[in-house]
């Protein structure tokens, strides 16, 4: 197979590469959708995302040169109207706006965001959902999705106070996850919890405070694990409406970040409902 | 209770402060044992350790003057001749080096390290170890000790290869478990291993080619859990010589972050040996 010839980029300021200028100081997920993409693992998600069709585009990618002779295939992986552009290390660390080691960046665009009624209303009969209030660090965002992705998790559901998943950094702590798990950021958490609870989920709220034991969770069809802000965790008035669980640790010590309790209730959950 | 006043600094090279200078720029790890506390949980975890007198002891605090008043309870785990200085924004940033919007600091030295050997042979009869081979990261190594005190582990024990857990990051990350958790950090994992095996240790490597599911791992008086770095895992060279676990997992994915299945792992087996 014969890869189109990558695109030389000799100065800084080419328009063809105005996408990826100052990525670390812009936040692009305001911008029409469009996301950044760091690193082999991620650009491997993002071809997978985008011969889904799915509303996950492949705009434009740029490699150090170095970084080209070893991604061949993977280059392969996209179609060839995705153009490829390289770069030397000084052109490319003036282009990213600081040193990206890394060497590969894609820019990507995200159309047709599924609202989150609507996305419920399109999950399986048999389902395990991870919703989340008030997560504003984008390395547990990542991680989150990491962990959703790993256990089989079928939609993430979030408020609108959470962070942006497609923001550059918790992309890459997704290892790519947030580009194929299908995911929605709206309202309140109460509103999500009463369209989870209208659509059949059981729904546990996680919280050091819990009253059964993450490994006692019944298995049921639909499941809604529900986590809180990394501070404060879930607030009363929302565990007070809702069934919780907690995970069993030694006393006397801050609780789990918020990330690892969910990877590990998660994992329980989906051993209960044989999703893994 | 009446504490002594704390000390007002208004230079910012004042020589009694001298400990916390340019923190961001230094690894104090390597000098006498120093090391860095940041932000009240952290400082708790060292109030606490250094009245447990194992070997860590706090030398100085240095708070930025709003936190004070808040602080009171706290400040009053400390024995009075551990000196407080107080500084206000301008000097504080200027000494630390860096925005340290916490505002709170300690210096502490760590004496009397156990070696691995000692160590190992100061382990209860029912014992639950965690493992370490080639750990580089330093927020990876504090989850690694956060987790570990969650869920009971009796000792952490690396080889020479994995970074420092008394570095600064490392101990913010593992919300002070670093200083309570007893560790030694020497010689190869190979080594490791033998002492281990000698102790009367079922020893179970953590890999995505693990033979065992860890739900499935017996109980046993004396467990050891053992995790790899975080790029390749385990080297097979290790794997083939002991038994190994597995987390379940969707395909097709990367596995999962080290100290994220180390927390899953280090879970399941202190549920299976009645640790928590």
């Amino acid at each position: 197979m014969t890869l189109p010839a990558p695109v030389r980029i000799d100065d800084p300021s080419d328009a063809r590469i105005a996408g990826f200028v100052a990525i670390k100081e812009r936040d692009l997920t305001g911008r029409q959708g469009r996301f950044i993409a760091e690193g082999t693992v991620v650009l491997r998600m993002l071809a997978a995302a985008h011969r889904a069709r799915r509303g996950i585009v492949a705009e434009a990618i740029l490699l150090l040169e170095s970084r080209v002779a070893g991604l061949t295939e993977l280059l392969a992986d996209f179609p060839a109207d995705v153009p490829v552009y390289v770069a030397d290390g000084r052109v490319f660390d003036a282009i990213a706006g600081f040193n990206m080691h890394r060497g590969v960046l894609a820019l990507g665009r995200r159309d047709a965001v599924p609202d989150r009624d609507s996305l419920i209303a399109s999950l399986p009969a048999e389902s395990l959902v991870l919703a989340a209030c008030g997560i504003s660090n984008h390395d547990n965002m990542g991680s989150l999705f990491r962990n959703a992705a790993a256990f089989g998790v079928d939609a993430v559901l979030m408020d609108a106070a959470s962070c942006d998943p497609m923001y550059r950094k918790a992309i890459r702590v997704s290892v790519g996850s947030v580009l194929t798990m299908p995911f929605a950021r709206e309202g309140t958490g109460a509103a999500l919890i009463e369209r989870l609870q209208t659509a059949g989920f059981a729904i546990w709220g996680l919280s050091p405070r819990g009253t059964v034991d993450i490994s006692d969770i019944p298995p049921a069809p639909r499941t809604a694990l529900l986590v809180g802000t990394e501070g404060e965790g879930l607030p009363e008035a929302i565990l007070s409406g809702i069934q919780t669980a907690r995970i069993r640790q030694r006393p006397g010590l801050d609780s789990l970040n918020v990330a690892m309790a969910a990877g590990i209730a998660l994992h329980q959950v989906a051993l209960i409902n044989g999703r893994i």
